[in-house]
């Protein structure tokens, strides 16, 4: 770290740290003490309730409160409407309560018109915290035209932290942060696996995977927030490929359907002997074993290629049906009308069943466009770096997956694309559904095989300057921390953390979202749950089917693509294309229930 | 022409017609009669006020007569609220009227907060006839992932006229269409330069062409609807390139400015010989008269070179306005606030002084983005092929060019970069504010160097099978003609397209938004207005900046700049850069009044 008159600011150098550290914290603190040095204002994180920090000369700021509902230096001073919304407004933990709990009164709710008015509620609420269109990015700390107009980039909820800060969180914490290898044994290390409480399975954890993943792949090679996933949201790019020429490879160009094979009779992705796209699998992996999936990386684990051939049967059984009703549509309007559909029944599957598994609540979810019609809602979205990080729930993951009686550890399991065409389609759905997924929430939950994730995570956080946590809980109407042992109730954690990191306003976004202390009884702490949420809902509902130009019944085809979507569930996506109807939830059964839920896919 | 047993559909082949005339009628009665040959019913346009037209099996089809406000087998049947709504609202022509007439009644509006109610009123009303999220494009006439993903086309209102029509424009007209240059010879070309009668001038003129290429870059290399602009709106990539590289290139890469040369102290674009940018220049012109600007094809004209030179002073004034205040701020974001100030300032201008001059409208309009936040509105934009084509308004070119006393044939005025360095910006805004456009409406006002354009645009349009004209007609809520003498009161013009087109409902769209009667006294027919106005506005405030999240000080650097986008004129714009203020307008002004209208720019 140095001085420069010239600049008048504290700039870091790029001192990879380590015994420095006293040093460092001498020249911090004679940095922020000189008159002569001028600490950009903004890194003090001044104007509160999503104010806007400008910097106008060398050390005054300015906030900018436009449409906070506040006012003052610092954008603290409610407006009258503002004080009115606040005092009528229940906190989040009183609304995570009710929505949780109170049995009866949510089954009236769910068999009324009141349903509608809470799904209306939750979905507006939820999505006006998210700025669309989009605001900054990782390198733009400030709005401008490119970073709205370059998709390239993931979007950010906050600006990094300036770049001319004297600490890395900004004026606040150590001048060193935490090795991340020390964060991740320290905290995030499973002694013994912690199972869900709320009953959360594998089928979920590798939908989580499967589904995200078509949004979510950072482009490691261009460093510095960046995406490959152009689309920024349910496009089925993981299935169909991520741009027009890897969805060519893989479509058959017959009847709209996709290239598959056929293993004792039963569908499955074609291999990459006769569909040549770029596939990431290890060396040894004969080609006979390397299945062809829209994204690259989904040779991974035997749960991905299980979603992606129920995927894949899907989309050429809707083929089927378009066909049957539209004997003059070309191949090209059969594929993207099933494209349409098959984005349509992820969304309903992910509102109905996926985030009703995850939120726990009592009130049962809708998706139904119709409801933010009248409201005003922005159809478009973009995929935000806050969202892909806190995203990363791999403390879900097991210490060993079984099926069929079978145990398999990670060696054995990844890359393993033999598990799929072996068991098939339905024994492995029902292994997923059986086998209880991890607690995510109060850390100490993570396999080993996993921390370079969290690792990982940690440092693109910091490459990418994302700002403290508590500027998060702020940014979405939650109280920031006071203290460590507020934010968790694990006392040796709350101990370790404050040593690491010396002031809870320091702690970085990532431990943030996964260490805090879980809800009770849930698979998350409040952190997930509140800041995740409205990146969901915003990006499922902003899709452009949503929109009331498109959601009707020609965009699907007609009446039978239409509630095709609109009946969608995971059951039926699996057992209208297995030979046997497994077991199938996204929650592991009470153990009396099983042998009832399997059912025949004729009964569908 | 063929009829094809196997698929029961007629399809043309691609003779280019001429004598076969006879011979393809009568295949195309046959077609039409025989029992066995199954037209695609969507061809006769079965689908009214906006519904959707799905085929069912070979002869069957559907109307999606969803969200339209109608219902029926041809969404005929207006709702009882749609029924209200229609009897309520006055006809086009009659809130034309209403809007260019009554001066009292307009002028106590205009200082009332009546405008705001009216504004809002305009710019929900037309907005709302443009789907957003975008529909259709040259390829997909239908709803496609691909279409609304694909930036890289433009969008259309209407889907293009089925492939396999029996017909080129469904199953109306002639078989074979009018030869374009045919029809720009009989109704488009100019026999006596016939002034708009609302005072439209050059300088009006060249705004048009300047502001509007932005937006509109078709791809010509890539037939089929595509564009060059990826924006999509007004995002002055005509002043920073349409990609990164060529922005850079232009950048001086200090205080945010952009690359200059000095000729006798004053700012103008730099050489391609300093900034080796692509551009479009005759082998003959030697590199020292080859001027960089962002957009390849702006050395075409000097009146597009002047606005060049205008919005390249204006952004390096701005930089410097930036820089006083936020010493601290870096070329990018300078350059990058600039930008946002400057896409400001255009909508600013294009709204309050463009828009207003070619509409006519006595209500003085505003641009305030504050009055759609609590309006359903989408803020993003897709510029529209059917926008693109109705905007080549070429009538308003003049026979020639007056400057300071000197005409200027075309082939002396164009890529002549020297006419602007010789008489600078000064003379040259006050030349064009003082020569008249051509009135656009009522056809035969073309001048002969741009019969090419024309047939152009009508030759694109084939191409991407743009629908009739009638069929936009009704998609904006106008009662189709019935008559080409209810389309034109030029009788000649009538018995002319009758005898070419020999269907009303067969007429194409460029034709019908040229060729229709001016409405009295006004530059242009009723079309233009009521089609071109939607896209416009939509276009205008569907920018981010508009947007809540944008649309505050800090987005322009504070107060200052700010101020700026919301003071902006044309007449600030040009003084503020110029040594002294010339007489600049849209419009010619009243003889007696040129003289005071010119001012010293130390009063602005």
């Amino acid at each position: 770290m140095f001085c420069l008159n010239s600049t008048r600011t504290c700039i870091y150098s790029n001192v990879s740290a380590g015994g420095a550290d006293a040093l460092r914290n001498f020249l911090t603190f004679l940095c922020l003490s000189l008159p002569f040095v001028a600490v950009n204002p903004c890194c003090y994180y001044p104007c509160q309730n999503s104010g806007v920090c400008v910097r106008f000369g060398e050390n005054l700021f300015k906030c900018d409160c436009t449409n906070t509902g506040f006012y003052g230096d610092n954008c603290t001073v409610a407006e009258f409407g503002t004080r009115v919304r606040l005092m009528m407004k229940p906190s989040p933990t009183t609304i995570h309560f009710l929505l949780t709990h109170f049995h009866w009164f949510w089954d009236m709710v769910n068999n009324s018109f009141l349903r509608d008015v809470f799904m209306r509620l939750l979905l507006t609420g939820r999505s006006s915290l998210i700025p669309s269109p989009p605001t900054y990015n990782s390198k733009y700390g400030y709005l401008s035209w490119e970073s709205y107009y370059n998709t390239s980039y993931y979007t950010r909820i906050l600006p990094p932290v300036p770049e001319d800060c004297p600490l890395p969180m900004g004026t606040k914490g150590k001048a060193v942060l935490p090795e991340p290898r020390v964060l991740v044994r320290r905290f995030f290390r499973r002694q013994k696996f912690r199972p869900d409480p709320q009953g959360t399975n594998l089928m979920f954890a590798f939908m989580a995977q499967h589904f995200s993943h078509q949004f979510f792949k950072t482009d490691h090679e261009t460093q510095g927030g960046f995406t490959k996933a152009l689309g920024h949201g349910v496009d089925a790019s993981h299935i169909y490929g991520d741009n027009l020429e890897r969805q060519h490879q893989l479509r058959l160009h017959v009847d709209g359907k996709l290239k598959y094979q056929l293993i004792n009779g039963e569908i499955f992705p074609p291999t990459t002997d006769t569909v040549p796209v770029y596939m990431e699998y290890p060396e040894y992996l004969p080609p006979e074993h390397r299945l062809a999936i829209g994204d690259e990386k989904f040779g991974l684990l035997p749960g991905l290629t299980m979603y992606a051939t129920i995927w894949l049967r899907e989309h050429n059984r809707v083929c089927d049906i378009l066909k049957a009703e539209h004997p003059t549509w070309d191949d090209e309007q059969l594929f993207q009308t099933t494209r349409l559909i098959v984005i349509g029944e992820t969304i309903k599957i992910i509102i109905e069943e996926y985030v009703q598994q995850l939120s726990g609540y009592r009130l049962k979810l809708k998706f139904d466009p119709t409801l933010l019609f009248q409201e005003r809602f922005q159809y478009s979205n973009r995929i935000a770096l806050e969202f892909s990080h806190l995203y990363h729930w791999h403390p879900m993951m097991p210490d060993s997956f079984l099926i069929d009686g079978t145990e398999f550890t990670y060696s054995q399991f990844l890359y393993n694309t033999s598990i799929l065409t072996h068991y098939g389609v339905e024994k492995l759905a029902e292994a997923f559904s059986l086998q209880p997924a991890g607690q995510v929430g109060g850390g100490r939950n993570s396999h080993e095989s996993l921390y370079f994730v969290a690792e990982n995570v940690i440092k693109e956080s910091r490459a990418t300057r994302v700002r403290p946590f508590n500027e998060y809980r702020k940014k979405f109407n939650l109280s920031p921390y006071t203290s460590f042992s507020e934010f968790t109730d694990d006392e040796d954690m709350a101990r370790g953390l404050e040593e690491l990191y010396g002031d809870i306003d320091a702690l970085e976004f990532y431990p943030g979202m996964l260490l805090d202390k879980a809800r009770p009884g849930s698979i998350f702490g409040e952190n997930i749950i509140e800041m995740g949420a409205p990146f969901s809902l915003k990006g499922l509902l902003g899709n452009p089917i949503c929109s009331p130009d498109y959601w009707k019944p020609s965009t699907f085809g007609g009446e039978t693509g239409f509630d095709i979507v609109k009946t969608s569930t995971l059951k039926k996506v699996v057992c209208l294309n297995t030979k046997w109807c497994p077991f199938v939830d996204f929650h592991v059964p009470p153990v009396e229930e099983f042998g009832e839920q399997r059912t025949q896919s004729t009964e569908l």
